[in-house]
């Protein structure tokens, strides 16, 4: 019992992998069959296939009553976004939906896992490109077999910074999206980017390819794997106001050190978004 | 003589191919090892080294006398940048050099040949990720083997744009690209992306992953190759106010089909870019 959750963990990697290679062949098969403009069926029942498929292996393999599971069309479909003390997966079958309908090339299967609210693993594979990422808390960080490493850059002028969009269109989050980003191009840094997924996006921070991603309204399962993989590379997690990391409150800067962390911190205007533990009652359709 | 250029487009190619191999090796051994800080030198020295090695093998291939040469390191170094009627190559030696230093995946070779001033194939290697993009005027455009074709989408909403902001941080620039981002998102579009490079964005375009690209202040080395990938995708290229694409102006559109291309250019606030075929002694360093 020194090591009790590689199990799990070696489990998650086959699972995500699995999940991913249903992925790919929609992505491959059916999406070019399809015309653009019916896809959205199909990115639903992709991604309902694909949650149920993992949820489905991991039940199977550790028991239905000891195991919770935070699942973005389980929540969706009215299930409940608490994390408690018990061994809790967190997942996102398919993050990158609109990458997904459109064939670009970032798409991946996001899976963690905690206990006593405690991330322990976090798990993404990166589908269309083949790529494993994965990190085991005081283990390290992993892409396929490689050890995975934040960047060395102090000096935010050196850096690449992304974050995205998001997907709400109203018009005072974006005026605060596109100003936040503008002043951080302008500190100024070497570039902007956007892979348009979280868990991808967090892999290039683990990577050292960028020197940080943040974004407000991301949810738990988009960040969740990403969070223990960019910490084992090295990395850091802040909130967007510079207090500690929440997972629950659907906003994070993770970066490669906290200098970087804190030099972003600076330009980011905070808008509001609803904790995804909010009580189900109150929350907005 | 029916086909005058195929030999020039399968050197293309494999010069291409060539070109990236060095790249690649640069960007996984020395780039590794080198502090970040201490990178500028290095894409300097693979910049001017890659275009040497393409500009050399085509020297050497079709004689010095008869093909013109316009490359992103030599024009850099003072030489001039007319198209002219005659026989011409024009050639990025490391398209995304941002992303190069930081190990961002996305990084490309771009080679286009052009007579009389029209442009007959273009060749894009994209090197980390090993896809070789190629079209040659009325022949089609393919990666690696597969054909290419743009996306169906003519509904704007169901689009995902890219653009990018550029190295130059100048207010009055930096504000018109961030407004225009800022609109086409809210017209709105399923989104916005950045590859952190022109000809890699084209490549997008070409294979349907976005609907369009579009960028002020692009070089004709950067946009020349993928000009032809696209429209042999199925594609078009207009200039930003609409009118005629001109390879030589720094700006263009391009996109799946004219009404996408015609909805963006609606919402592009122009500014002024120095033609790449100013005279030199009125450009500005």
């Amino acid at each position: 019992m020194e090591d009790p959750w590689q199990e799990a963990y070696d489990f998650a990697v086959e699972v995500a992998r699995g999940a991913g290679a249903v992925i790919r062949k929609a992505a491959e098969s059916e999406i070019k069959v399809s015309t653009k403009s019916s896809t959205v069926d199909l990115v639903t029942k992709t991604d309902e296939r694909v949650e149920k498929i993992i949820i489905g292996s991991l039940k199977e393999q550790f028991g239905e009553g000891t195991h919770c599971f935070i699942g973005e069309e389980s929540v969706a479909n009215g299930e409940s976004c608490n994390l408690t003390d018990k061994p809790t997966w967190i997942i996102d079958p398919v993050d990158g939906t609109t990458n997904f309908v459109h064939g670009f090339p970032f798409v991946a299967v996001s899976i963690a896992f905690a206990v006593n609210k405690q991330l322990e693993f976090g798990v993404i594979y990166s589908c269309l490109e083949d790529k494993m990422y994965r990190a085991r808390r005081g283990k390290g960080a992993f892409c396929d077999d490689e050890p995975l490493a934040v960047s060395d850059v102090a000096d935010i002028h050196k850096s690449i910074i992304i974050s995205e969009h998001g997907t709400d269109r109203s018009p005072e989050k974006v005026k605060k999206i596109f100003s936040t980003m503008q002043k951080i191009l302008c500190i100024p840094v070497h570039g902007l980017r956007g892979s348009g997924t979280a868990a991808t996006n967090m892999c290039l921070v683990a990577s050292g390819a960028v020197e940080a991603f943040f974004e407000i309204g991301i949810h738990c399962w988009d960040i969740a794997a990403g969070a223990v993989i960019v910490k084992e590379a090295g990395g850091v997690l802040l909130d967007v106001d510079g207090g500690p990391f929440d997972l629950m409150s659907r906003r994070m800067v993770s970066a490669n050190n906290e200098t970087i962390a804190r030099r972003i911190i600076k330009e980011i205007e905070i808008f509001d978004s609803e904790r995804d533990d909010a009580p189900v009652q109150k929350k907005k359709k």
